[in-house]
């Protein structure tokens, strides 16, 4: 279990957005960045590796884009809408360009099964927070 | 110099874009991932520290999306326009947030001034890029 | 709850280490590594600001290093021992300074005193790690 | 070019340590983060994928670490010479590892060749900085 919601509830400034959307966002976020970099590597010793290449680039983007979101959603000092909304827009994109790929392999690799429902999960995140945002 | 050119012309994969604009986008944005860290810790060691918060703030959070796009932009296997139009996107708006609040600090902090630089750098390889990304 | 045990037991290649302190210190890692981010940015917000500064400089080093090992762990297809001894080291050196000087303010912001927990959490999961690493 | 020299000239706080060996480990560092996740990219287009494996897999965590090794250097507020001491003895050993690796492709593969010369720059300076670290 995260200390998301805790750091968020003893920060000197208040949240700027619903906090359980936000906490759940943020897991989500770190959640489906460690899974994405373990379906990646473990893709490398599958022995269809040669159909994996696009799941293993897309997850490694994925990867990234998640640590970046989770970070940026744990500051709340400058909360600046504009730039969280894009980011949540471009983790959710990635989220889903991921996940749709890792389901494509969801009934050969049990970490591929793993890994579309996790993207698909940090999507949903984005998204409820990207409803969330002030207009 | 970076490498990134020469990793692009040795790629398997032909770059789905123009790579004077890809390359000139990956180097800024590793150089802006870089001067943002660093503009953050100086501003800790300021008499005027507390002028510089919104400066820190923003530029933890650039630092962590330009690492993201110059990753995401290093990798050509699977090229997907709407992440990478998203991801530039985000980056173009963290650089410009960035780069306006260093510019406040220009005349006091040479830091920022140079980080200002390099930030306004980045949004515009961002922007280039773009611009360049297929219809 | 992360996903990180599951993706490691359905890795093709076995794990190279007790897979409880792994999966421990790989949470522990990620967990870490969002809450000194968040840390960092609580602290620009308090009124003793300046009584912060080493506090945020070593948070923000202290995250960076718990995402780098959180995903070499997340890794298990080329498990290099030495490699993974050093990550090791260096994040429970980390975590044990960010954590020391968090535990300082602990008395006067609720933040800090999760993050001292946090961090101290983590240096003794890369300890329990150490010590079952392959002699 | 990056702007590492002129962020350090232009910090409040001194360099603790030398400014040519830091200036060229930063420099190192973030160009060998981005070459390495362009090889481990550029590996999974190639042929002979299968044999690349441990070249991917270790590329990949060469650059997590270059990223943080890069970023804790860009830092001179706090500077704790042991911290310093160890991820920089972590990062030569990934680079080594790294490098190692993608030598033995390299008249095989142009990308391979060049990241094997990458990261033996980046071994090497973190080399020569260890060498610089106060006693």
């Amino acid at each position: 279990m995260s200390h998301a919601r805790q750091m968020l509830e003893t920060h000197p400034a208040p949240a700027q957005i619903d906090v359980d959307a936000l906490v759940a966002c943020i897991d989500a976020c770190f959640d489906c960045a460690q899974t994405c970099t373990a379906c990646a590597d473990a893709c490398l010793v599958e022995p269809d590796i040669a159909t994996l290449v696009r799941c293993m680039a897309l997850c490694q983007s994925c990867s990234d884009v998640c640590v970046a979101t989770g970070r940026l959603l744990s500051r709340q000092t400058e909360f600046v809408p504009g730039l969280v909304q894009s980011i949540l827009e471009t983790c959710r994109a990635a989220c889903r360009t991921s996940g749709e790929e890792c389901e494509r392999h969801a009934h050969h690799h049990e970490h591929c099964r793993i890994c579309a429902e996790v993207c698909d999960v940090c999507a949903q995140a984005c998204d409820a927070l990207l409803r969330a945002l002030p207009a």
